[in-house]
Order: C-alpha cells, then sequence, then structure tokens
C-alpha cells in the first residue's frame, strides 16, 4: 500500500473549506527570497507572478492583505536559534535592500507588514489579533519557501481555526523535492490547495 | 545542482548545539497513533522501542519529562478546523484507550502531561512556561508523526530558542516518505539530529 | 487635579464598542470561589446571581458561552509560580469539589470549558482559537475575581481586539476595594462596563 | 474584617523568590510618558531617577536588560481596540519623538528593544524567545504605568513562571490611586516588591 492509500484509509485530506471573510498573507516574497544568489531559486519567481495576479484580485475584492518580512535588529540583539541553523539570516535589517517586499508585489498604504525573527507569521508578531481585528475566517496564503516560513505559518492559522487556503501556484521553494513534499503535507492535515485562478473565482463570487 | 547542495550553498544545516539543561518531550505516542488500523503504522513501533530507551535514560539522569497526548471534549465544544482535515480526531477523549500513552512510555507521577488540541505540543498549552520554569535550554524530541505534530513542535520549540534535538530513531511516521522529508527539513533549519545512542551519551555526560 | 480629570484630560475611557458577534465568558465561577472559607466572600454571589441571568439570555439568543476553571495535575507537575504566590491554588484539580462551576451556572452540554492554571482565560489555552472558530467579535466577560482573573483575562480580551465587555454587575471580588480600582482601570484603558440588564437588552437587539 | 486580613486568611502574598539568572524589563518610560502633557504624571519621573540607577547595576552585572515602546505603523494598519479606548495612542510610531525611551536611559547596543501595540510587554512580541535564549529565571520590571503596561506584563511574566519582582520605586503612574492599588494587587498574587536598593543588593550577591 502507497503512502496515498495510507492517508486516504486513515482520514486524512478532508477540505475544511472557505468561509465568508478571507483574506490574503504575503510570507517573505522579499528581495533577498527571489535571488538564487541569496535564499531564492527554484520555483519561486514564477511563484511571484502568480501573486501578483492574487494580489491584484484581493485588493479588487478589497479583502485584508498581510505581508512578512524577516527583520532583526541590526546589532545582533535579537538573534536566536534560528541565526545558529542558518547564518546569515541575521543580516535582514528594516533597511537591508534584501529585507524590502519584492517590487512587484510593494504593499499600498494600509495593508499590514508583519515583521518576524522566526518561520511562522503569527509567533511573537500581531498577526493574530490584526486578523481577528479584521473578522477574517478564511486565511489565503501565498510566499515562500514552502517548505519552511509558509509551511510554518499554515500550521498556525490551521491551529487557530481560520479555514486555510494554500495558493499552490503561489508558493514557491528554493527546491523542488521539499516544496512538493510540504504541497503533500499541507493538503493531507492542515489545508485546502487552491490554485490562482481557483481562489480569485471564489474571492469574485463572495 | 542537487538540492543538498544548494542548501548548503545558502548557508543551511549549522548546528545549534546542546545546552546545559534538556528535557525530554514524547510527542502523541499513544496507543491510537500505535495501531496501523488506526493513525499508526510505518516505522512507529520501532520508534516507540528506541524511545523507552531514551525514556530510561532520561529518567535516570532526572532530566524533566513531558508528554502529549491529543484530547478533545467529549460534547465536540473544542473541535476546529484540525478535524475538519482529518475527521475522527475529535473521538480521542480524556479516557479513550486510543488516547492513553503507549503502555511501553507509561509516564510516572511527576512527570508532565500536555493534553492538545493542535498539531504543536507548545499550542494552546502550558508547555513553554512549564519548560521556563525548569530552567530548560534544550528540547530533545520523540514522538509521532514526524511529519504532522512532531514537525509542528519542532519548529516552535526552535521559535522559542530551545536548543533543539530530533531524536531521529526516536521519531516515527505512517508513511517513509514524509518521514524522510520532514527529517530533511528540520536538519537543514530547525533542529539537530541525533540518534538515541548519541543523545544517551550527552546525556551521561552532563 | 483629581484621578478622574487626569485620565480624561489624557484621552483614556472612550467606547470600544459592541459588535455583531458576541460571546459570553464566565471566569472562576466555582464552588471554591463562591465559599468565604477558601477563596470568595464580598460581593461574589452578588455577581453569580446576576451572572445566572445573563447567561440564561446568552443561551436564549444562542451566542457562544465559555467557563473557566482553574485545574492543576494531582501530582504537581505543572505547579509555578502562581503557586507560590497563593500556596493552596494547586489543591483545585479535575476532580475537586471546590473547582467545578458553581451549580447556578452549570455548563450545558457544547459549552466550552477552558481549564487553566493562569490568571487569563488565553493563557496557555485554546480560548484565542475557539472563539476565532466561532467567529466571535465581542466578548462579555463575568466572573471572579475582578482584580485578578477577570481583569488579566480583559487585558488578553482587548489585546486580541475582541470588543470587551465587562458586565459590571457580574464580576466580583473577595474585597471592595480592589473590585472597585479594577473596574475603574478596566473602563479607562480596556473595556466598557454595562449591567446585565444593558447587555441583555443589546443581545436581544441583534 | 479589612480587605489586607481577608488576603492573608485565604493565603495570599507569598513570595516567589528571586532565582539565580535576572534580567531587568524597563517598560514604556518613553518620552510621551515622562511629559505630563502628554501621558505622563503623577510619580513617573521619580521612578525613571530610581530606574537609571537600577539600570547602572544591571549594566555593571552584565544582567540582559530589555526595554519596550509602542509603535504603530504610521498609516494606522495595526489599529485596534486599544486605539479605540484610548485615541492617541497610534500616534507613537517609529520615529516619533514622544516613542522615544527617555534620554536618561537611552539604550546601549546589545539591549534588546520590544515594540508593542498592546499593553502587556509579552503579546504579540518576541520577548519571551529573547529571555528563553538567555536563560532568565527571574524578570524584574521598572516602567509606566504602574495600573496599565507595568502590570499587564507582571501578569504575563508570572504566568510564564518567571520569578517576578516589581521596583516598586521604579514604576510610576500618573495617578497615586491607580499606582498603590494595582502595587497591592501585584503583591498578594503575582510578583514580589523591592526597592532599588533591595534589587541592586541581590545584584552584586549574585
Amino acid at each position: 500500500m502507497n503512502e496515498v492509500e495510507v492517508y486516504k484509509r486513515q482520514g486524512f485530506g478532508h477540505s475544511s473549506g472557505f468561509g465568508d471573510k478571507p483574506a490574503l498573507l504575503i510570507i517573505d516574497f522579499v528581495v533577498g527570497f527571489c535571488d538564487p544568489n541569496q535564499y531564492g531559486g527554484g520555483n519561486i519567481l514564477d511563484a511571484v507572478a502568480r501573486t501578483k495576479v492574487l494580489l491584484q484580485a484581493a485588493r479588487k475584492n478589497k479583502i485584508p492583505i498581510a505581508y512578512t518580512r524577516l527583520v532583526y535588529a541590526p546589532d545582533g540583539s535579537d538573534m536566536g536559534s534560528f541565526c545558529l541553523k542558518v547564518p546569515g539570516l541575521e543580516k535582514f535589517h528594516e533597511d537591508s535592500p534584501a529585507g524590502q517586499v519584492a517590487p512587484d508585489l510593494t504593499p499600498q498604504p494600509g495593508e499590514y507588514i508583519v515583521r518576524k525573527t522566526q518561520p511562522s507569521a503569527f509567533f511573537g508578531t500581531g498577526l493574530v489579533a490584526w486578523l481577528l481585528g479584521k473578522h477574517v475566517d478564511t486565511l489565503i496564503i501565498a510566499g515562500a519557501t514552502t517548505s519552511g516560513c509558509v509551511r510554518a505559518s499554515v500550521v498556525d492559522s490551521m491551529s487557530y481555526n481560520f479555514r486555510t487556503i494554500v495558493g499552490s501556484d503561489c508558493v514557491g521553494d528554493r527546491a523542488l523535492g521539499p516544496h512538493e513534499a510540504n504541497l503533500f503535507d499541507m493538503e493531507k492535515k492542515y489545508a485546502d490547495l487552491m490554485t490562482c485562478d481557483q481562489i480569485i473565482a471564489l474571492l469574485s463570487a463572495t
């Protein structure tokens, strides 16, 4: 019996659905994660291009929009275990060119910027309170990397009981094996996978 | 260039080390996750056997020990998105035979039981406060499943700045593909992988 | 210039309002907090009587209802700093008569019981995820004590961006000075105060 | 029977003690909270003066030091319920003169700045992970206001199982009634009160 059959037989992979009040969360699509010579590569630029389309639809439908950036203090005061595993992350500062949101996705005034030092967009941030204040029930997630900060944020989103949608062509990773493996895990246990076009069709219908 | 080379070139996979005050966290090694006809299968029983050895060493060295169990209210009042994705999880109640810690690993008085409804052992639980009260700086993690609650707990453990150790032969999964894929992700970004024997050698040396 | 004038001049004490999706949270109205020989006294029994009326209206209007209880492990494994400041709290166990919800307010199936070990109903519990899953935007708070677990829960409720309503005659304390002082603080900074009757009028109107 | 006797008889007000690894947290001692024409007044300037002495001792003893500032986004994107209760708070931006740490307490490189939007220094911030990474077991708290952000942070500090020390002459408030009432509540349930001089004596002894 293969893996897919095991998961099916044990009852994994049902849909958690799409609610009435969606928001869009774009994770770590910053300059340094779009550059293969820094933390980019793989299918990340393709995912940015699809996310640009999704972002336009989100703005047109006036749903809440948030972005995450990695931001560490320049004096190293908030470095922790993550920077031990991946030395160099602590170079993302407030003003680092590498840490700015990708030019194709530049935030507009009133959209929310989450500064974070850990993988999940929710960890040590004001994100859940911001979503609560907007009465959001469904979180659409795009960004990078699928096997890193996207996965961590998806697990927390589901744990907070948001209906969680991963834009399957709006998330990217520097390596395709982990990208696929994490899409598999997320679909089976935490989120529904939908393409950019499928999500836009639902946004337009609400 | 293959995936391993991409991660190496971008600076992933360094060691976060082993501190002075370790604790052992055993995740969801309950009856229902040891039974292939419920949520078990794969290499889970092998991992339980190695964890039994690790647990004996942890007790001998008097380090803090915690266990997690999935526990939902019998009336369904605390069901959420996780039970939409995986209907049936909500059947783990306080008194369900399937939800009791595996007989080989029965907790002793004074060891801490974390009741949880979400993947991470930290989400909506008293775990981080308990670890703080014990002055723990290093969290050794065993349990099931590698691609589910272990992974989610490892990400949170690292995010709280614990030096995080995954017992590579003490974690198991119902399917080996996700098991291997998640060991890869965790080693590259969040935790050091060590075998049961390597961990015991370090515990005995402290 | 007296205190009230200072707060007024600096812009404190505006209303945060009442939203569209209220829930009721009843904090620590358990047997041991209703008994002056344990942790009760003051105006607590009066507040229980008003809360009984509020609870009936909440059920009639079918809004989500949650209760908190202090519950520690019988083996002392989850005692912490709170039990150092107030030795004896750790005697509230799952089955302790003193820890059961007051008979006048017995929960019905489907209402949510929050087990906690710290003052705030949100700390280390699943409460915020439960409220999110119910799409709640307004949290009505009753319970004991005004200067303890009510105050701590109100601060967290506001911090999560719930519009927070304190039932001014539905909260009680073992001593009236701290009761009044904490109503003052909460009204100025965190919550709107409304009587049981005022809340019921709003519930009936929604 | 007066209030003090009620608390004593019910077992409140024991000491939670002083551990081996203290840190100092200075809450909201920023320009706007030192100015009686903005959010200051009362005994705040006296508390700043004592905190200056405490800070010098903390630096001399090389314990970890953190400061909080209220920081909202200039476009209003992260305003929430707190800014409804106290309109004007949202004017504290990253670069606002009113939001900078008081000149007498200017942070040095390597000391940690917590940017927050809610009363507690722990809510939606990286503080607990930072303290964990420093192996802190005891949190000494100074700042303003006693009845607001100090109280909220003290409750969370205790809830995380830190031994919590309030510098009784290092915390201040715009009005003395709430200052005294909150010192009473904190001493009875959450923290030990010590003067600046008593704390310095303990720091020097460790």
